[in-house]
């Protein structure tokens, strides 16, 4: 019996060239995006004929197998439920990325979010998309946690999982304490906190951190935050969608900064 | 054959008593929201012994039949993929809501809302769910266009399809321009727009026009706005979740209303 490889604290690491069996993207801007991300690793597209002649050049790749297939055919490989617009590429997973070096701060505001829990992969591909429209450096996830970085998730991001690097760790703990130490300040966002967003630190180097609907951010991550703040919201709602959340508060970070930046010119 | 009753347009109306047969929420903030509005007809409750225990005097309303029953067969209700928690209420439709009554200003700040064409149900229901979190005054939709406001969208909405009135019209251009007699400035937002939501009007009393993801917003709704303005995003993404955009756009909105209050006192 092989055993498989493990990690720092004894948890089964998954391995560096995981086999791609199985990995799926779908739709449109998903498989756009893949396919134009050097870092992805993309075995075989199938696609309506229809589709194939609209992507033209964007369809092929060294070592790309491209199969001309009707609609059924794709929905078998990716299931009916599936909005797959005519399209379906199967991936291999992106590499590993290290924390430091993904997110190492670079001239200017540097942004990085980190999700706890959140295991919904709309909520992930909407957040992962968000993150792309403010330029977030990294998105932090705990390795083998929350939503598996496939199909829906890459759906719901809308190409945005091939643009953003998502860095899995197995401690977000230990990885908020290795960002700290990069010069980041950390900002858990909770309903429950007494004090708003607007008191989060105005520096250029902030991780934001997300706990799951319900829970919110776990006890355990939230003491390796510097501050715990919450979004201005009428009592009538206890919460927002985490997805929602996530964009008011990058917004609410960037709109400061960008504020502070006029400020100082 | 009775013929329905047919609206100034020669559209037909859905009647102001529709049956309410094959109307379910389910999931425990959209019930319990539900079993807490005295606007909302409720004939039968189904839950797990578990979960009436826990609703106690909360599942109690005149004329309201309450089950108790397994799992299995609220799966079988409401369909085995809905996340329902363990309870599934059957419900009227609420009742029709007249355009200038429900947004008619009052003193101080007044949100209104409107989407067009948004068909997805998680869409919609975070969107109700960001409105009641804004304290807008009403969301308002095209009549049979979009998502039904059934389960799926209760759901996203965590109790707000109960909480945010919302007011079907037969035409959102006709409807935009009573807005503006009763002092609303209109508002579209499009990823196109030459100017960012910055260049919003400060008016106390602003209606928020959201289109669906790829159309955006048609013309013929823009053309009966005073202003078309994006958000500040990254050109990486072509465009927002239209649930994230909408809750960017009313914080973005409530914020400066906000800078603009402490500015005048």
């Amino acid at each position: 019996m092989v055993r498989p490889e493990r990690g720092r604290h004894g948890t089964p690491r998954r391995p560096a060239e995981a086999p791609a069996r199985g990995l799926w993207l779908y739709g449109r801007h998903a498989v756009e995006a893949a396919l134009a991300n050097p870092q992805r690793s993309c075995h075989r597209l199938l696609a309506t004929a229809e589709v194939l002649a609209r992507l033209g050049a964007g369809a092929k790749r060294p070592g790309l197998e491209v199969l001309t297939v009707e609609r059924a055919e794709i929905d078998r490989q990716v299931g009916a439920d599936a909005v797959h617009q005519g399209l379906a590429l199967s991936v291999a997973p992106l590499p590993r990325l290290d924390l430091r070096r993904a997110c190492a701060p670079e001239p200017g505001r540097n942004l990085v979010l980190m999700l706890d829990q959140i295991s919904d992969p709309h909520n992930v591909g909407a957040i992962l998309r968000t993150a792309a429209a403010f330029a977030v450096r990294a998105v932090v996830i705990a390795e083998r946690r929350g939503a598996p970085l496939g199909g829906a998730v890459a759906k719901a991001a809308s190409g945005a999982l091939d643009l953003v690097p998502v860095v899995e760790v197995v401690n977000l703990a230990r990885a908020l304490d290795d960002l700290a130490g990069l010069g980041y300040w950390r900002i858990a966002l909770d309903g429950q906190a007494s004090q708003t967003i607007d008191a989060a630190p105005e520096a250029e180097n902030l991780v934001l951190v997300l706990g799951a609907e319900g829970e919110g951010v776990r006890r355990l991550v939230r003491e390796h935050c510097d501050v715990t703040v919450r979004l201005p919201i009428a009592p009538a709602m206890e919460s927002l969608n985490v997805s929602v959340a996530c964009g008011i508060a990058l917004y609410a970070l960037a709109a400061r900064s960008g504020q502070a930046d006029a400020g100082a010119s």
